[in-house]
Order: structure tokens, then C-alpha cells, then sequence
């Protein structure tokens, strides 16, 4: 990603389709603030006074964090997870859920994590520090395919090792944009199951679809094989960096008994970031108390406006490249109905080079596919974030970017017949 | 710790020397409401009106933080510390930072990591999150000895290993409460230096020294041979977690160049929480702010009152055991002039079962200093944690603890003489 922020910065005035930052356009400070409130009245409400509102947003709070009753209040009613709070821990973003998984899931020395392929840097990034062997399994257009993933598995069992956990994101992925269809989740559950493997689902843009969406691996979980991973930072609040676990599954805890596997996940985070900002946790709170818990209700807006941003790209999309067009030059992409993303296939090489070609010839900028590839791949795939532009940069970007692929693949046929 | 937790569980009644929990009576909803605003105002002075401000508070920010001037505007000029924000990470609380300091530094399979022994838990834990080996070297009442240090990285060296970097909270140590004289300090960094060793301080009750404080080794320091870590987590607003890390050792950047320490330390953050959260880092910027840099005039009144529970503490020991009596029975303690934290030593052991005696016959509860030294020792040892008690849960609690120190004397040497 160095090569990308140095392009960023040296073509500034480049239309970027780069970076998966959330639109701030609705985030309001008075509205922050009333809702840290709308959490303290919560707290005093529960009684306690003004001692137990000290002891809650100032001083050091639980490992596993304070606001996992309303957690789970809202993935129930949004998300038809029925949890106990106690099978979550509040983390500092889901890449901090992410190390916590992999540091007590994927633990000896011959674990392998699984993750679909292209994959978020982040989940990579976390198993590199921790390090962690990846085996990628490529994805299709419907997500992972069951004779792939059988496949790798009994490769990496062949070798002597173990694969322990898969994962991946089922909705408006990052980075290809795309949504696992209701059978594929089955099937996938199905075939985890069968291999022994836990699911790391992860879920940031569930909140930002625009619905109607498709039940999350954990509301589909029979056997507690999914640990489901979310976030609040691409939805209510970024800057707050509140994420979180959730593990019911049930564990030995080293006494005789059984716990979640959550408290595993707690006892490194203790050794990680000790807790969750409470000051962090109070203002997400506040924001789920608003919604009287349906934290969907406060995307509405967001959701549609990601929603709008996304059919316009396709539309100057399919503008620029007619459906002839489009299959006379070998260029397609994917038609995500929400999120942040979506993956265009051209009939080049869209590496750093041709990045660099493209910010400084036709002023605009994206992130090449292969990027997210860990074990190789995606050499011409490149990946649109339409998250962060308004309608004419989106208008504009999409022209400079026809006109860089049209020109790219212009003298790469020209170079091919000399 | 976890039989503490169930010991204090299980005894509510019993007046507690044990959690290093900060005192939060000086703690304002409202102050910490108007300090976020004061920050805001500062953005706005800046330029950028409301954009800015969306930016900075609502947005992931850079992983190496958004306060980073701030901070080396009050290192200057609390500490005499001057180095360039550059070299500042700001992290999750300081556990975040021995974290990402132990990745970086502690890298290779034979590196190793030296403690000072008693040590926090909280390094112990980041290490063996990481794997990461650990070299104990014992504490006389000075601090760390010079010959001890020597030996230990002999001994490392003998066996192939390769010690990497020291440990230390020069200022009233978790657990022992102990200050490093200035000779000692300067001795530290020389032999360091000579050794080629890192030293990594940590800082945490510097702000709640009563003063008058000693220089910081990396006040003195004059090779670049000091990672500092520091907290506002026990002084500023624990609820916040917001530390930092200074590492402004030059090392290569990969491109041909050099770049800060930092710089490493800010890539493995971007793995593990992305960023500090930038309402939390809005909260911390808006009390330094607030005392115009000098975070020290914020902790006046909250040093005073640590202060004070020690005076006090330290005055019903002398009262309880005077001193020809303390000799008799082999009692002994130490006396900070501030921190949260003193060493009682007793001439039993002081472990789990005594522990269990003191909260169930004497309803009073502290931390075996055992717990503290990762490669044992410490069994006479006793931790009195002073910052959330009272004066009067202070007199009885002394008494209490006296009571059962007597008591366990009394048992010892009537077995002993059976």
C-alpha cells in the first residue's frame, strides 16, 4: 500500500477510487455529544449515581468491554443473532478481533488460517504479525467453491498441517465488492462443518447494505462454528474504533468447567490494549440507545447514499463501455447492490506501473487487485471504492478511467502485433 | 491474578490493598465534555472549519495518531524531553505500545528480552503474547545493579542469545513502589549503552509524582538508546486509553533512506488496532490544552491525594509495628514519596493460601509480590496498592493487615519450635 500512498500523494489532484474511507458527510459533533449523554442518562437510570457513571466512562473497564448487553440487544433485533452477552468482547475495531482470533485460534505450530482470496489486508496483516501460516482458497463470482476449499484443505493436511480456521467476508467484500448468495452460506457451513474448520465471518458493511440482506453466517450457525467479527467504524462511528467478537463457543476454562470461547479471546486482549476506550464504547452506546437498538435505522441515510454512489459508477460504467464494447475489449466488472466496492476486470496488467500511468496520465486512481492476493493473482483486476465521491467525481473519475483502459489496452494490442 | 479477582469476589467485605486502580473522584462529565470542545475550537483555529473537524474526530486518522505535537509540546516542557512528534506513535495505552516495542525490537528467534525483576505483568503478558523470551534480573533497593546486568547479558550471550532490550519503570515501580536514584540512572544508560542494550521506560506514575521528580532516562538520554513509553491512562483519564511511545532512533527505511524507530512501530499498530481512537485522542488533547502543555499541573491535586494515602499508609506501619518490634519480627518496608504502589517484606511466605487466611480471618487483601517475578522469588514479598483507599479504610486496613502479620508470625514460629 506504500506504492499507492505515494502515488496519492504526488498526483493530488487524481480522482481517487482508492481508499475505503466512509463518507462523513453525516457525522455531527452536537449529535456526539448528545449521545455520550444519552449513555451516562442510561447509566444513572440503572442507578448508582453519579459514582457508578466516574467508574464506568473514566476509569479502566472490563477486558471484554461494558456495552456487551446492548450488543447483543441489537444484533438480535438487526441481525436475528440470538447471543449472550457474555459470548462477546468489545475490541478497539475488528482488526483488533481479528488478532485475538488468530492468537488463540490458530496457536500451534502447525495451524493454518484459511482465507479467501482476493482477502482484506487486514486479516493477512494480522497473521503476519502473529506469524501466522495463510493458505489462500480462490474465490469465483459466487464466493468460495466447495471443491476448492476441500481441495486446500486436504493439500495443507497432506503437509502436515492443520487448518484451523477459514476466513471471510460474506457481504459487499473488501475487495472484491461481491455478496455470498443465500445457498453458497449454507453450503459453506456445511462444508466447515464437515472439515472441522471454524468461520471468521467478518462483516463491516452489513450496516451500510441497503438491504434486503441475506442472513449472516452466525444467524445461519447451527453448530457455533461461525466466530463472528463486526465493526462500527464504516458505519456509526469511525473514529470511535469500537469493534467486536463474538465466540459462544464453549471451551474448556482450565478448571473443570466450560466458558465462552470470548474469555480466551479477553484474556489476550488484556494483554493487547487491556480494554476498550469506555469513553469509545459510551458514544456507540449512546448511538444504539438512539435507535432503541435497530442500529440499522441509523444507516438509512449512509446506506443510501453508498446505494446512489454505486449505481452511478456502474451507470458511467456502463456508459463508457457499451455492452459490445465491454465484450469486444475484455473488460467486465461485478455489480455489488451496496457497500463500498466493486472490481472491475481488464484485459492488462494493472500493477503499480500501470497505476502510475493512469494518476499521472488520466488523473485518476485505484487499487490493483493483486494488492489482496497473498499467494499471487489478480493481475488485472483493479478495485473501484465509490465510498468517499460525490456524483461528478464519480461522473469524471469513471471518464479518466475508461480513457486510461482504452488507451492501456490500445498498446498493449499495439505492442501484442508488432 | 485470577485467584486475586476470586479472593476479592468472594470477600466483599474485606478492605482491599490490591487493584493499582486509579483514584477517580477528581473525575468531571462535564470538564471532560468541555475539554473535547476545547480541542474542536483548536481544530477550527487551525483552519479547515467543520470539514476538518469531521475529519479529524469522526475518521479513522493516521495510525500514528493525531496528537503527536501535542504530546512532544508537553514532554518539552514537563520533562525536558525534546524530540519531534515524528518520533511519537501514540497507542492504545502504554500495553499497546510495550506490545508494538517488543514486536519491533524483540525480532529474531534468539532475541531476547530483559526485565527488571519485580516486574509489571503487563510486559510479561505482551511477551508471551509474542513468544517472546524474557530474562529476569533481580532489583536491589536501588534499582537494577550493574553487575547483575552484566552477568545476565553474559549469561543471554552464552547460550546464543541475544538480549535486545531492558525493561524498567524508573519511577515508583509497579510492583515495588521503588525510584531510581539519578547515579543509578545515568549508570543504566551507561551500561546499556556499553552493552549495547535498548532500554525500554516506561512512565506511568510520573504524572502523579509529588515531586520533586527525578530526570527521565530518556531525559538523559544521549545515544538515542531509550524507547519511552507513557500513559495518561493513570493520571489524565484511564477511560480514554490513550499512551504513547517516543522512539526516535534512526534506523533504515527500506527505500535507501532512514526513518524514526516510530515508523516500524506505526506499521505493526496498522495490524493491530489501525489507530487510536481519535475521540479519545480529542479528549487527552483537549486537558493538555487545557494546563497549556503542562500536563503536571492537571495531576496537582490528584498527586497531593495519592500522596497523602501514602503518608498515611506508611504512618499506622510505623504505628502498628514501631521500630524495634518491626526489627524483632522481621518486618520491613519501603517508602515512596508517591505512586500507587509499596513493598512490604515479611518473614513468612505470602502466597495464595496466606492470602486466602488475610481476606477470610483478617478481611484484608493485597497482592503476593510472587506474582511479580517471572522466574520466581518474591515469596516473602507483599504489594500494597494505596490509590483507591481512604484514610480511614487505610488506618483499618493497616491494622487488619497487621493484625494478620502478627498472626501468621506467631504461627510460624510456633511451628517452628514444635
Amino acid at each position: 500500500m506504500n506504492f499507492l500512498n505515494e502515488v496519492t500523494f504526488r498526483y493530488p489532484d487524481a480522482i481517487s477510487f482508492a481508499p475505503g474511507r466512509p463518507y462523513d458527510g453525516f457525522f455531527d459533533v452536537e449529535q456526539m455529544l448528545v449521545d455520550i449523554r444519552r449513555y451516562i442518562d442510561h447509566l444513572l437510570a440503572q442507578g448508582g449515581g453519579a459514582q457508578r457513571v466516574r467508574d464506568v466512562l473514566f476509569q479502566y473497564g472490563p477486558a471484554s468491554g461494558q456495552i456487551r448487553e446492548l450488543i447483543a440487544d441489537w444484533l438480535r433485533a438487526d441481525e436475528g443473532v440470538d447471543v449472550p452477552a457474555g459470548s462477546i468482547v468489545v475490541t478497539v475495531g475488528a482488526q483488533e478481533a481479528m488478532v485475538l482470533a488468530l492468537r488463540v485460534l490458530i496457536a500451534g505450530p502447525d495451524d493454518v488460517l484459511l482465507v479467501s482470496s482476493p482477502c482484506y489486508v487486514g486479516i493477512t496483516g494480522a497473521a503476519r504479525l502473529l506469524d501466522i501460516e495463510v493458505r489462500a482458497v480462490e474465490e469465483g463470482p459466487d464466493g468460495l467453491r466447495r471443491a476448492d476449499l476441500e481441495a486446500a484443505v486436504a493439500a495443507e493436511r497432506a503437509r502436515g498441517r492443520r487448518p484451523r480456521a477459514l476466513y471471510v467476508i460474506p457481504d459487499h467484500a473488501n475487495p472484491s465488492g461481491s455478496t455470498m448468495p443465500l445457498a453458497a452460506r449454507r453450503e459453506l457451513l456445511d462444508v466447515a462443518d464437515r472439515l472441522g474448520l471454524l468461520v471468521l465471518e467478518d462483516s463491516p458493511y452489513r450496516l451500510v447494505s441497503p438491504g434486503p440482506r441475506l442472513p449472516t453466517l452466525k444467524a445461519l450457525d447451527r453448530h457455533r462454528a461461525v466466530v463472528h467479527l463486526g465493526s462500527f467504524s464504516k458505519t456509526l462511528f469511525p473514529g470511535a474504533r469500537v469493534g467486536f467478537a463474538v465466540a459462544d463457543q464453549l471451551v474448556e476454562d482450565g478448571a473443570g468447567g466450560t466458558a465462552f470461547l470470548a474469555d480466551a479471546l479477553t484474556k489476550v486482549k488484556s494483554m493487547i490494549t487491556v480494554n476498550t476506550s469506555p469513553l469509545s464504547q459510551a458514544a456507540v452506546a449512546g448511538m444504539l440507545l438512539r435507535a432503541g437498538g435497530r442500529a440499522s435505522a441509523l444507516n438509512v441515510a449512509t446506506s443510501a447514499y453508498y446505494g446512489d454512489a454505486m449505481r452511478t459508477t456502474l451507470r458511467h460504467l456502463d456508459a463508457a463501455f457499451p455492452a459490445r464494447r465491454r465484450t469486444a475489449l475484455g473488460v467486465r466488472w461485478n455489480a455489488p447492490t451496496g457497500g463500498f466496492f466493486l472490481a472491475v476486470s481488464v484485459p492488462f496488467v494493472a500493477d503499480n506501473a500501470a497505476l502510475r500511468r493512469s494518476a499521472r496520465e488520466y488523473g485518476v486512481i485505484w487499487t490493483p487487485m493483486s494488492y489482496f492476493y497473498p499467494e499471487g493473482g489478480g493481475d488485472t483486476g483493479i478495485r473501484l471504492s465509490v465510498s468517499y465521491l460525490n456524483e461528478a467525481e464519480i461522473a469524471e473519475g469513471v471518464g479518466r478511467l475508461a480513457r486510461f483502459i482504452e488507451a492501456e489496452i490500445a498498446d498493449t494490442r499495439g505492442s501484442g502485433s508488432q
